[in-house]
């Protein structure tokens, strides 16, 4: 056996089941292993902002991290994006990155570059195998490293040699250690903010946000009348009619100091202390109100579902009804002409029930979150790491991860043409992605942007650095190129009849929303 | 004034005249800057790859950096690919990456990365300028070593403060300092290895391949009968019937061992001892043959006309006529099924005198050089860092910077759908460029090397990875979808007719070539 095979059989035995993957000459031959070992399904993404986004989204659904295997510096680089984006919200996942043979390298060869200089930015574990008796051993770290609690970006650089010389066998992988509890000091500190008497504000970050955890914040703010919060970006929530109403910060800086200026205490579980997306000139960087106190009850690394029921138990919330919010999706979907208004409105209206949905809308979306607080219950995802062109890949792996669930990608269409040819791999796949483009055609909120940076009328080069307006983009000729179904809305009751169409639809269907 | 307009000034001052951008928030200021001051052309890119790709082609064909304008960590390593290409290739370039506030970035928000780490691999130079009153002399700096032959990546790091704050004005910018001249002795070197009669190949690399310096290198062979080669891939290389003939190294190991198999002294100038592209087992590394003496008479940093010349005088070849090669497309371009024959006589036939030709048409490109060699003059673009997703957007560089001039893009399709985005650039620009896309459906050449590493016949895992044909792409589609004109051609006269038919067309025109 090789180290390639004995990688690839390490990768089995640590449940790595998955490989998202754009190779090259570097990787053939553990292309060659995974041909002749069972155990590992793989995906091919025509470009590697494809491949990393597709595996933060699997792991958003799953909590199992997949392969990447990508080549060399540069792939790794087109791949960057989204593991920052998959960093940010602690997603998991084992790269695989092609390197020259170990011997080769000193002699600068075209593809030869600092693969672990370009790694360790978005990477949480960094590692060379320098010997095929290593690799099996290696990737059993790494995998170790990929799913120490909530997720680590592991990312394993695999010489040529390495990988076609001899090996001993796989390794075993330790299962991994359970998260650390919160300490039980800092529970009772939360539960006194909660029941002192002034306003206090619970807000939920990662795993809180899903499951029984976000049960038990539910009976706790039933409890204390506490303000439930997430932060501006979540890797997922479980939020819908009957699920406890948490409300996301907004992400501009005004409404986002508006929601928290009346909280005194601030207690976090899983959460960290909200900042500015951006600094701007004379607006803060931290947003919660000048003397709010800030009790550290939990953070992500920890098991927040413990956390969270301890701190119930410590309230004698345990059995308190979870607030619950109402449906509101059994109203007609709006007509006329398109607003954001109605956008959020339509969503309400029509997102099915268990669907999986990712958020990139931008702009467009400025209405979502809250519109669909009451909608049919669902997954949302958000882009956490704020790099666009991480949804249409998200999609990927998260209709991968979750195959019996629809997916509806929200994504504003400088967000799309970052990474469309996902649209090819959920084509091949025949992926159940219901795919909705907001054509604003242009960098929206860039042109705001300039505004809030005190600019006047955007003038020629402005207008030719943020405006998608000429030549207009057919996302329709483009989905066709790439092998999706598509069409066109330019109003809201066509927006209600095609969106309906798409999630009729099984496989994946691009709407165009156009206004 | 404020820090952004100073370095946009300082821009100006340097000569620094076109801006690539696809910028965010933390670079508006920046962008209004664009807008207050005459003398820097913006022109978006939908995706980085594009933006940092299209600077590359720039540069090429001008000698003078564009800048780029990146939105954080992330949007640079969306640029890495192309940085690394026009690294390897000696390009010069001032990246302008936004950074937060100087007091934002220890907040963590969520696009808060090393973007110094991200850039230190692909970049030669590399500062983040901590204050607003020091960013024009950072720009100059920045400008200064982009301009240091034959060219280097500069990256420039603009936190917003920086950007917003009061300046005092721009900077002045040093001419560039002229290239090194190689040593006497040197010179020396090497006209003795090419006139002691034991067989001899001059081997030119970087400027060597261009203007008097490749006149002088024809005078040479004439006179001295060595070997006259290039190196496998090239930043550019001017050729053609009339100019000296340069044979290009292959790309594959046994050919490229062949070609040097004979020469028992290589003399280098501007190039280096060649190597593999990838390291095989039992296969060498450096493809020179043992024994063979090597003399390194200068490197791309030197002055490489002068060193031919001198080289020249030292020979008594000032006077020889140098070398040129025969016309060849004075033909009939062939018609029948296609095959890789076939493409390189249809080039040698159509290729317009004074094209600018991009090359990464990789397995489907490999009888194109020695076919086109004596066609009407042209020059030819190689991707010189093997990191695809290249050519697409090198042309809207090599457009930009000789716009009386037709460009070819020639592209595998696994290649071109790394960065199509560019399609969108040419339509705005109206960019007179010929894309021709040699859609096998596959990562052919990865199918040929996972036989090189002795797998068996692909099973489903390999050629789940390696083949792009299910579902097929339709770039007629894609063409359309980002505004650009499109024809298919599935026989080499129906190629011929398109492809005269795209060399008519003033504008991009997009020929997908089935086979």
């Amino acid at each position: 056996m090789n180290g390639a095979e004995s990688l690839v059989r390490t990768l089995v035995n640590g449940e790595v089941n998955v490989c998202f993957a754009n190779p090259g000459t570097s990787e053939m031959h553990f292309v060659s292993a995974l041909d002749r070992v069972e155990g590992v399904r793989c995906i091919l993404g025509l470009f590697e902002g494809v491949v990393t986004g597709a595996a933060d989204g699997y792991y958003r659904m799953t909590g199992k991290p997949a392969a990447t295997l990508l080549h060399l510096g540069p792939g790794l680089g087109n791949g960057l994006s989204n593991l920052h984006n998959a960093k940010k919200a602690r997603s998991g996942m084992v790269n695989i990155v092609g390197e020259h043979a170990t011997y080769h390298v000193k002699h600068d060869a075209p593809l030869t570059a600092d693969i672990e200089g370009v790694a360790r930015p978005m990477s949480d574990w960094v590692k060379t195998s320098r010997a095929s008796k290593a690799i099996a051993a290696d990737g059993a770290l790494a995998i170790e490293a990929a799913r120490v609690a909530p997720g680590q970006i592991a990312t394993l650089i695999l010489p040529a040699d390495t990988a076609w010389g001899e090996a001993d066998g796989p390794a075993q992988v330790a299962k991994p250690a359970p998260p650390a509890g919160a300490s039980a000091d800092a529970i009772k500190a939360g539960a006194r903010a909660l029941q002192n008497g002034a306003a206090a504000t619970l807000l939920l970050g990662n795993a809180a946000l899903k499951g029984k955890a976000l049960d038990w914040a539910g009976r706790i703010a039933a409890k204390t009348g506490c303000g439930l919060w997430s932060e501006a970006a979540n890797a997922r929530v479980e939020r819908g009619a009957g699920r406890p109403p948490v409300a996301q910060l907004p992400f501009l800086v005004d409404p986002a100091v508006a929601a928290l200026k009346n909280t005194r205490q601030l207690v976090l579980v899983g959460a960290k202390i909200p900042v500015a997306f951006f600094a701007y000139p004379n607006k803060p960087s931290v947003l919660i109100a000048p003397g709010c106190e800030v009790i550290h009850v939990a953070a992500a690394e920890n098991d927040l579902e413990a956390a969270l029921e301890a701190l119930a138990g410590e309230l004698n919330a345990r059995d308190t009804p979870p607030l619950a919010h109402g449906s509101t999706f059994n109203v007609a979907p709006p007509a006329g002409p398109i607003t954001l208004e109605g956008l959020g409105d339509i969503l309400n209206a029509l997102i099915p029930a268990n669907a999986i949905v990712l958020d990139e809308a931008i702009t467009s979306g400025r209405t979502f979150t809250e519109k669909t607080m009451g909608a049919r219950p669902h997954d949302w995802l958000s882009i956490v790491g704020g790099s666009i062109g991480w949804g249409m890949a998200a999609a990927v792996g998260a209709a991968l991860g979750a195959p019996d669930r629809k997916v509806v990608a929200l994504l504003g269409d400088g967000s799309a043409l970052y990474t469309q040819q996902a649209l090819w791999t959920m084509a091949r796949e025949q992926l159940d992605v219901t795919v909705v483009i907001f054509a604003n055609r242009a960098y929206k909120v860039l042109f705001n942007e300039l505004a809030n940076v005190g600019a006047q009328a955007p003038g020629k080069n402005a207008i030719s650095m943020l405006s998608l307006a000429a030549p207009a983009i057919d996302w329709l000729a483009i989905a066709k190129g790439f092998g999706a179904a598509a069409s066109r809305a330019t109003n809201l009751e066509e927006l209600a009849l095609e969106f309906k169409r798409a999630l009729a639809h099984r496989g994946p269907y691009l709407v165009e929303v156009v206004f």
